[in-house]
């Protein structure tokens, strides 16, 4: 390892600005990074809190001045954990800068703006992230892997759950989530089922939707109530241009589902089940076992199933959360270094956004889009 | 049980013929029933048949003629268990008859024999029956009563979906399942999973459809290969009279699937697992539970949710599928018996067809229909 | 079919009376029985009794004095289903008569008892049977026929479970279960889990016992209180003639558990697991299947497994309790005409008793005993 | 947080090695530490390997002269994740040395040397801890407070399983972890289980073990064979001094299993049941619970189960092993601040290894053993 390390600087401080923080920190213990890290300097609000996060996430630095740090030439790669509606600013001027740009998902709260972002960093030849982190586990990397490699025959349908109850509550607050640039249940998680979607099975190509309001006014924080005008659940029929049909749904008021990201792929010759609640395992079954010895097999995950055994040399032990948002920095530092695709950069942020849109736009429009 | 015996006409013998006469004896074994029941005879395609069938099942006559058997004063109950193409013919018959009328699913091959059957039925006061057993189970009964007192709140949202892989194998025949008057995965067993969206929720208003041909075409039986146009697969949008939106999927080429019956409700106060794979369990979510002590919670059917002490004295020990036969059979004699309201009637069975028959017309037209 | 019909006789009209009558009934419907059955007269302890329940279970008689009843020349076989203190005298009656006997388990409160029993049916050459239906399940056939064949390898480990809680509640009432002559959870339902052991893997050469109770008395019925002293849960080691160690454990006070009748085995090559929870399912572990897809594998029962195809054409649709208990009957039929051998005749029945009593002297004794 | 950094010196860049230092980082991360962690000095068996792992884990020097380490006013707290064998020697340096002492389970090979170096580091004043990491776990403690709290009533039974198969396979070599001398199935991960359950329900004051070795020899890695001498699997009968009785599993050849830790608690008015494998669950059986509503209720770990919150903001998320490592350190943080009791230190370590003696000990003389 002899360049010299990757100086990151940090714009945000909040849940997922320390999950980027220790993102580093882990990833930096378990992976043979093609860098060292160097955390640099973080940018927030105010010179004291932004002092304050500084200490606490280990930066060496802190500014309340984002600007100056993303132009500096101190600074090689800018981590934008804030709000959604501040990347596309913070996003383009570090690229303008010439910097590499680790941005929190949703990428923009409009998929013209994530296009926007996406085409400045492929003309500034800059390299990008998103934060899908899902998509690092590595069961959904061999899910992936077996659609790709024909254990399952081909693929003729698909089911895309992401559905939670943080939203059911009707006395909880209108916030940020619920504005109707960018709000919603499927922008805010139905994204996570869509990426899902396409990771497995490859690119969908038509798509028709149906979103629902089910809590039409919440608490405005001043005594009284305001309007909620995005989706608090919502379905799409979804064909994929490898010839499958399927269906994509996502709730934020799913009682009693805390993280049901789930799928289930079909097959010609074989089936994959999953669920994010016990997101260690993978339920396979195959048309090609004995007869009276078929079923689904429950797979735990194993060194077998990399980077499983950069966590855990042993089977069984299980990741966590935070583990695959390091799994997720491992990723775009190698392809930073030149050692690997973009894991999910602007490109993949912008078309998640998009089909978010496109649900929408059919759900108005009561008609098939085309999404290809 | 000071009355007559209620002398039962059987038509056809084949596997649902077969449950029915179990059903009987499985019934008056187990319930207090309002009438005694005598196998008068049964009929079948053939003198032979039918009464190496009666022996076997235990009618005491045979005959190979259907009709005459349906107009004999010695018959009370007409049992239809033949294909469905032949289903309108004999329940005419037999109401013409003053015969009440019980008949396997699905009603008839379209909406509108359906429609005219139950008008007849209706016309001539006689009760009707169709066989839609899965409604039987001491869970569902549980869910629903669950549901209308309100233990969930408001219901907001549902999923339901029947899958199976019977025709997964693209080398199985082309068989009457495949007949485009009737045929096809949503009406085979779609429509169950459409009759338990509403026995749980109540009237679905409106829906969107969408049907796929996986396979184009299968053996013919002579060498060559005939074309399939009914659905492999299918999807619905629905919404309920009572405001929940939810999702409906038939599947008969989901690999690895035997008996994907599931249903999940959501409301405002709690939720609901189900799968037919493990029918004597209800998965329950209440909000109302202590914080930190909150979870789905896996109820076994019990003594505590009729009519399952009529099998099993203590709770765990469990019924199986040929006992929701006899749970159907009871229920519809303590209807002939006045004591009750016809479990699935035929303007149930009609409504069930009418859906199925919407959802196919919906995904044609490519639009929501009303299906109030 | 030609041989006369079987004319049983059956003491008895409790639970399990119902059970056999009903078992008889069901057995017919779904199997090609060597026999008819005639349900010829019952017994009870009243005449008035004996009349209600035999016109409700379908008996064609019925009598207050037994012992007429199974010396009668028109009985072939005799089914006592009453408290087991009066199994012997009936039994040895029958015997006498030189019928054959149908028991309900416990075959007798003391294994002195159950021998005698046994070795008077010998001698006379009649045919026995003793009702351990948890093993009629096609599952546990599945898994003796994988342990004997070889699917796992050479069996190491064993672990066996029977535990419910119906004796959970500290104010349940004193009853015969808690007989020292023969009453206790490990004689009621530990006796399950050690036929069940030797069912799959053969004797059992050596055990150690360990007993408690846990509710030192009980409502005596007249405001007092009656000392228990029998067992409210028991453990043992074992060792089994095939070289295996294993475990097994009983509880009546396993607040929450309904049915957990489990066991898990372990071989050299791979693992079953299995609850009575979900008894249509059998859990599967092979070392033989490819690195990175090993994992347990649920096989729902189906026509591959005998004779689940008796009761449902097709998979995944689920046997129940009392299917068990006609599955039962059948064997016994067929043991009857000579067309297999006893399922589970007196002699495994007095060994399940010796069990059981060697568990309790060992445990008084603390110390290993020999049961080869 | 004005403090001092604390200064740590490992010894040893195993797994282990490996796990703590990582643990140190992710502690700093996620907790409020009482100190600043400062990774001062790796020492390891030769100077080059000591460099690299100092280099690869974050520590500012290195050594291959571990007596000097531990000797130099430079470092506050000692860990030791070398081989047991080697604990007990540099332990006491450490203690002699007035070092605080954090060491990998086992504590030492025998019970007798846990007993010396608890005794020393007690008499020097230092504080310890042993890595036993399952116990760190939010679901855990939510289960010792709910017993502790009589959520579950009194407890009557508690079965605990420790069971992987890593030594499954015939041809794995003869490793020091079949030395005689402290190794074997029960030591290994039988300390597990027996650590759990006396977590869970306090002291544990009589046993009765049973030890099996199944594999009789292994190669020796000339290309002969080398005896076994120590247990493959074994099992214990257990009483706990708050009156319930219990088992103890551990095994090392359960094919399929790869962390089988599992525990099941009956009460008079409830029951838990967990399983590593899905560990961040936990399932609660209230009797308590309306009739007819009751079941096991699966309990997904939240922020309302402490330390969960401090590693994911929302519930469902899921820690990982490594996370558990996280919170053990942040607890031995706390005891050397004086802010709470040492989670799990030598007396605690030495208890482990007398009743994993105890276990052999009582299978060898087939007879119970006071372990008060």
């Amino acid at each position: 390892m002899s360049r010299s390390p990757l100086r990151v600087g940090l714009i945000g401080s909040g849940f997922m600005g320390k999950a980027h923080a220790f993102g580093y920190g882990a990833a930096a213990k378990v992976f043979d990074l093609p860098f060292a890290v160097e955390l640099h300097t973080l940018a927030d609000a105010t010179p004291d809190l932004a002092a304050r996060a500084a200490r606490e996430l280990g930066f060496a630095n802190s500014t309340a001045d984002w600007r100056a740090m993303v132009a500096s030439p101190e600074i090689d790669v800018v981590n934008i954990t804030v709000p959604n509606a501040l990347h596309k600013e913070m996003a383009l001027a570090a690229i303008a800068a010439g910097k590499h740009v680790y941005c929190e998902k949703p990428l923009a709260p409009r998929a013209r703006d994530a296009q926007e972002m996406t085409e400045a960093a492929e003309a500034a030849g800059v390299k990008t992230q998103v934060g899908f982190n899902y998509l690092c586990n590595p069961m959904l990397r061999l899910a992936r892997d077996m659609i790709a490699g024909g254990e399952l025959g081909q693929i003729v349908s698909y089911r895309g759950v992401h559905a939670e109850d943080y939203m059911a509550d009707a006395t909880s607050p209108w916030s940020f989530r619920h504005d109707p640039q960018g709000g919603g249940a499927f922008a805010d998680i139905g994204s996570h089922a869509l990426a899902t979607a396409e990771f497995l099975l490859g690119p969908i190509t038509r798509l028709l939707g149906d979103t629902v309001t089910v809590i039409p006014d919440r608490p405005d924080g001043t005594g009284g109530r305001r309007p909620v005008e995005v989706d608090d659940l919502g379905r799409a029929f979804v064909r994929f241009a490898g010839g499958a049909s399927g269906s994509i749904e996502a709730s934020w008021v799913a009682m009693g589902r805390k993280m049901q990201h789930d799928f289930e792929v079909y097959g010609t010759r074989g089936a994959l089940l999953f669920t994010q609640e016990r997101f260690n395992e993978l339920h396979v079954y195959s048309a090609d076992d004995a007869p009276g010895r078929r079923g689904f097999r429950r797979i735990e995950a194993a060194p077998d199933h990399p980077p499983y055994g950069r966590f855990c040399v042993a089977p069984g032990h299980q990741i966590g959360f935070n583990d695959l948002k390091a799994i997720e920095v491992a990723g775009f530092l190698d392809a930073l270094a030149g050692q690997g695709p973009e894991p999910f950069g602007f490109r993949q942020g912008w078309r998640v956004q998009s089909l978010v849109e496109a649900v929408h736009a059919s759900s108005k429009a009561q008609a098939w889009v085309d999404v290809a």
